[in-house]
């Protein structure tokens, strides 16, 4: 339930997929680590907060007790911790595994592959994290998959708002995930779960109302930073101040227009500590889809300096910020257009077949085949010779097949050449090579 | 316990492995496909013989019981089942899993990846698994691991040995499994664990011996054929004239220096039903290594035409033939070599630095540098314009670093070049580009 096997035209597309991410992230000039599937299952406990209950748990058969890895933050933080490394750029790109509900048209799976960019070492204030940013925008620009839009908040905001607007500390990070719905419901929704399930007084809810509906640029943190109460909370302050250098780098990165300061953006998990980001694509104008395509953020990402140093038994700190990119998301995306038959331009630079054409999912360059009976022989030295000197070659698993099912097989897979050898090429000591589209043939 | 994080380093040259592999499985004409990592447990039950208690189940959290794949063989037949798909040429590269006892320097791990192709379809004898074979002898020549031996055998031969021999058809597959231990000990302990466990008699164990102590070639398959009690066995008589006429394939393929046709290879796993092979490095002759290299089979395979109908409501039968790369114990193999100081050579084509200079991890091409304080701005737009012409570029995540400190990292990280924006540079509109290692500039 909640996975699925992919067949290989899926594998295809998908590569392509995590190949433009990857290209992203070494341009970045990040190194790839990688780490077991597994964790300790108390590597994993007291990160995830309430979404604790969906890490899937391996069977004590003996030996550790294991868990299936929920992201690949928490290993990335694992591993600077047990290699006491306190300065890297790196990416990786691997499955991990959550026991949600699945809702696979939506493109969320049980297992599905995060693709994560991560940068950890103690920097100058947000020239990392505005990498991260465009790294984000460079990748959802690269994909061409239509407008979209990058929110970006900071838990320092957040937790200031709370702060101001009179919840206890203690009531922080419950609310921050009732604050993190707003995207999915309406605020009266939240404001009454916030009531009703965390335990806020109204009066409380709808302070928080005022502030966590505001959205803009530069011209809101501006305000904010002189906002009475907000200007004399000092963790309001300080994540204002950076997010207004934040704006001053992706200024110029030249990449602000796709950028909004959002402060109803939460973000679910218990690490974050500084800025938050999410992208979400943008309806477009033009497309005539039936059922709007609805799939949630398609990357996300933020500060989480405490982390690692969960990790160390003295507890050293090492600050780090990173992005996730959601490609099962974006994979889904692309399905769904291609079903609904737009986006056709779109697809061809990642996939001309699949924008139309039937997708090849072998790469053969000829088929090695024959006339007559008696030849197999023949086939095998010819294809033999073919493989050894590095040319990807095909022949069909049959003593005598008829040739027209073979240049038949050639169609089918879109082979595009048939080296074919007959009684008079072999005492020739030729092949024929034939052209199967222009039904063309060379001696040779 | 038994599992690895592997660090930028070990990624980079496993890649390369990786992408050798998958190079020669496409140029046979092999598509990918992907399944999830884990599998229903009844999948997985009845499959795997004495090895089953290997398997990691995960925790009954509700809903279906899962285990994580302990092979890529098993889930390929059952894709193939639940696909309705007879006829396929596929390759998978991913991890599994086994509850095993780790010997990690012999490159044993309880998570590591196989690298698998296989063929599935009703075809001409031995048409597939010659190919089969041919993949085993490309990769290993290709990797230039030093010399290797492929042995093979059928299932049905040893079935027909042991029916000569007088065992009762219900041992055959523990007699199997104790054959198959004839790499690792010497036949007398075999013969008493034939005796002593598997309860055959003195006798039958001993004319069992005296099969399964030979090896040779096609001399060895004739002198097989005229032998009179195995000739009158009818299943040891099809996979003697099979071998026969695989020998003549791969002769054709010019392969048959490397293969041994060895009546003591057994392979441990109940599934297989016809030919059988292993690939084994043989110890080189001017290699000076204290502890010799064992690292067991390299690769492995054979055909297994009843697994796909144990999937199918029906019992459908699609008769299968693969091959798996064990590239965990190659990479093993290359590890200790490099710490063993030989095969410079032989590495220097998988990766120069690793034969001698550091590797490395990031592919940057360009760091952005400034001489002087106060000119991040100027390194955040030119190293942007850099990003988006898809150039690699990096940047200190300081606002003033020293100069020399950014020459540094080019020259620890091995970035080839340093494009510096200094006041000058600035006022002039030109970078000065800094090739590192020759310390020469040009402006532009």
């Amino acid at each position: 339930q909640g996975t699925r096997d992919h067949p290989p035209a899926h594998v295809v597309l998908r590569d392509r997929l995590l190949a433009a991410v990857v290209t992203c992230f070494k341009r970045h000039g990040a190194a790839a680590i990688d780490t077991p599937v597994m964790e300790l299952r108390e590597t994993l406990t007291g990160k995830y907060g309430e979404e604790a209950k969906l890490i899937y748990e391996l069977q004590d058969q003996g030996g550790e007790l294991l868990a299936l890895r929920y992201d690949l933050t928490v290993p990335f933080a694992r591993y600077l911790a047990m290699n006491k490394i306190t300065n890297m750029k790196r990416y990786h790109v691997a499955k991990v595994y959550r026991r949600d509900n699945p809702a696979t048209t939506r493109g969320r799976y049980r297992e599905f592959y995060q693709c994560d960019f991560d940068i950890a070492g103690q920097f100058d204030p947000m020239i990392p994290d505005a990498e991260c940013v465009k790294i984000v925008h460079e990748i959802l620009s690269d994909l061409q998959l239509g407008d979209f839009l990058i929110k970006v908040n900071d838990r320092r905001i957040l937790n200031g708002v709370f702060a101001v607007c009179g919840v206890p500390e203690s009531k922080f990070i419950p609310t921050c995930s009732t604050v993190d719905k707003l995207e999915k419901m309406p605020w009266e929704e939240v404001r009454s779960e916030m009531v009703g399930e965390k335990g806020l007084s109204p009066e409380a809810a709808d302070r928080i109302g005022e502030y966590v509906q505001l959205h803009g640029g530069l011209d809101l943190i501006e305000r904010l930073l002189q906002d009475p109460k907000l200007s004399q909370n000092k963790l309001a302050k300080e994540g204002l101040g950076d997010m207004k250098l934040l704006f001053e780098y992706l200024t110029l990165f030249g990449i602000t227009g796709k950028i909004s300061f959002d402060l109803s953006l939460a973000r679910g998990l218990d690490y974050y500590t500084g800025v938050i980001f999410e992208a979400v694509l943008l309806q477009q104008e033009n497309e005539h889809v039936e059922e709007p395509v609805s799939v949630g953020s398609v990357a996300g990402g933020g500060r989480y300096d405490g982390l690692v140093g969960m990790f160390d038994p003295k507890g050293r700190k090492v600050p780090c910020v990173g992005v996730s990119i959601g490609i099962e998301r974006i994979f889904s995306i692309l399905e769904q257009r291609l079903k609904a038959g737009s986006l056709r331009f779109h697809m061809y630079r990642l996939s001309p077949q699949a924008a139309g054409e039937k997708v090849r999912t072998t790469e053969t360059q000829v088929l090695v085949a024959t006339p007559h009976k008696h030849l197999l022989a023949a086939r095998l030295k010819l294809i033999s010779e073919l493989w050894d000197a590095g040319i990807k070659a095909e022949m069909l698993y049959k003593k005598d097949p008829k040739l027209l099912k073979q240049l038949q097989y050639c169609e089918d897979t879109g082979i595009p050449l048939a080296a074919i050898v007959g009684e008079q090429e072999l005492m020739d000591g030729v092949v024929k090579l034939r052209d199967v589209a222009r039904r063309e043939e060379v001696r040779m």
